[in-house]
């Protein structure tokens, strides 16, 4: 491992202005810090924690809600924040939004300059451009619902997707369902290409239809409801099964616009079990993500790999939530009546 | 959750009675023992942890060898125990001999009656008895390299094979390899069905030839060299991938019997990273399975369970260890020559 001495003698310049700008010091210019951040990076230089320091987690949050008890990132934070504050460490939130990433190119240098042991990526998308990074960072990351493949510094964490959609193709076949379809958000998330595989692996594995007509994607809702779900009633599908929660939520406010009755002429099923599914009408059966567990979980992957232990992938039970969104199967499959 | 009173009130005996079997009291006859021990797993009952009892966990070997060091079983008790121990809990090997088997045909129930707040199974051929027990168990069990789906109280530990096939794959074919065959150990491991599935998805992911034809599976050793290895060198096969680093190592000495050399005339690479590997001829390249770490989170897997945390899958990173029986494509594939 690369030492202050390294770097100083790599960029001919004194230990003492190495040493001061990996800590932040008042009298080195911007574009040395920048360089001898950088060199320290690609030397693979690690800052060793201080006596009396406690060791500190970054919290990255990108579009997530997270502020409020029912947002989809608050639960899992406190989850983290139980099992990380107890243990001596601190934990600290960071919004990705344009001008921290304009400040802040590198990951690896990021996490250096401002002592961070190890992150927590709440939502990442593929086009990210620090995913790239994850390639080949150091510093240790646990991805929700984004898979790294190949290192050994990266956890993957989230549900179990393939349990989730074999538990909710049982749910509907044991009411009589045949032909089901999948509607999902944006393909540009890791988690909605998983989602959308283990749905059809599902179907398959339940000896029902599997042809690739009964999925439909869009990256924006509009064209879900617009272009995918007209597509889906023609194949003839009597349940849909969506990505998330509040597609499934939208999905059912426009079936009321045009009158189709959940569940007597259509089942829909969510996914998350945000508390939103207790009021929509009628209440949203789910798969649910217990939110707090995936926080503790986080924490444990996380400090893991902090001590060498190198957890490529964790994941948790989901838990089906049967409320009244999904019914028998109606005689005739719905159709679309527009006048 | 089910009291000492309610399993009194069911078999009409006194709560005493109940108690005493319960705990294992000599003056309890063998039936009436079994028949409270099946009534209590039956209606959930859970033993509560007296004041100063140290939890106590157990773990289950069946065939796998664990007795000395390099032994595969060895490193994860020790890395098990190196987790449990300091953080006070006791840790007991039970072997799953045919006189256990026999007098112990409930899972929930033998750890009922032993006091064990959890298990980690170190092998579990998918035709064991208790494997479909634990579909239903309530105990938690963690279980190196097997799944069973649905049930909240398991969770499946052990390496990627997806990344490991991936690594591999990508390693021949920067050796120029194109035509890669798979040799596998029985089918009736849950693991080698993983890693049969998971070799032919990182030969699609590299854009290699994937024909089924490619791999070849066997019960036993002797019908892999008998059958399974003529059928991929009739396929044109120059690198052939094994389930496992034995499998590997007894095709090495085959392919030296048969004037094959390694890697000249063939690369072979191995799985689990053995002591073996470093003595064998040559040196066998292959996946190494950290198995430290797989004990370290097995303990973990297994006490998040036992605090409600259900974590469903727990991966760690595979690590390609390059030695000397991998190399360049030969201009030919070999072949059998028999005189």
């Amino acid at each position: 491992m690369a030492t202050i001495d390294d770097i100083a003698k790599k960029l001919h310049v004194s230990k003492g202005t190495v040493s001061k700008a990996l800590n932040g010091a008042p009298d080195i210019g911007e574009t040395m810090r920048k360089s001898i951040l950088e060199a320290a990076v690609e030397m693979g230089y690690t800052k060793p924690l201080r006596r009396n320091d406690s060791p500190q987690f970054c919290i990255f949050v990108d579009g997530m809600k997270y502020e409020k008890p029912g947002d989809f990132g608050y639960d899992i934070i406190i989850g983290f924040r139980k099992m990380a504050e107890p243990a001596g460490c601190k934990v600290v939130l960071q919004q990705l939004d344009t001008q921290f990433r304009e400040e802040n190119p590198s990951y690896d240098g990021f996490m250096l300059e401002h002592n961070f042991i190890g992150a927590l990526f709440l939502d990442l998308h593929l086009s990210d451009p620090w995913l790239n990074q994850l390639h080949t960072s150091r510093t240790p990351a646990v991805l929700l619902d984004n898979y790294v493949k190949q290192n050994p510094t990266t956890t993957y964490i989230g549900t179990d997707n393939n349990e989730a959609m074999y538990l909710v193709v049982e749910h509907l076949k044991n009411l009589g369902h045949q032909k089901i379809g999948y509607l999902s958000g944006t393909p540009n998330a890791y988690v909605n290409r998983e989602r959308y595989d283990a749905f059809f692996r599902a179907l398959q594995q339940h000896g029902l239809p599997a042809n690739i007509k009964q999925g439909s994607k869009s990256e924006l809702l509009i064209e879900n409801l617009r272009t995918d779900f007209p597509r889906l009633l023609n194949e003839g599908v009597t349940a849909i099964m969506c990505s998330h929660d509040l597609l499934a939520n939208a999905l059912m406010i426009h079936c009321h616009d045009l009158g189709i009755r959940i569940p007597e002429d259509l089942s829909i099923v969510g996914f998350d079990d945000l508390p939103i599914c207790d009021y929509t009408i009628p209440p949203m059966t789910t798969i649910r993500q217990d939110r707090s567990q995936i926080g503790k979980s986080a924490y444990y992957a996380l400090s893991s790999l902090a001590n060498g232990i190198c957890i490529s992938t964790l994941l948790l039970h989901p838990k089906l939530i049967c409320r009244q969104s999904t019914g028998r199967v109606p005689p005739h499959p719905p159709a679309l009546d527009f006048p």
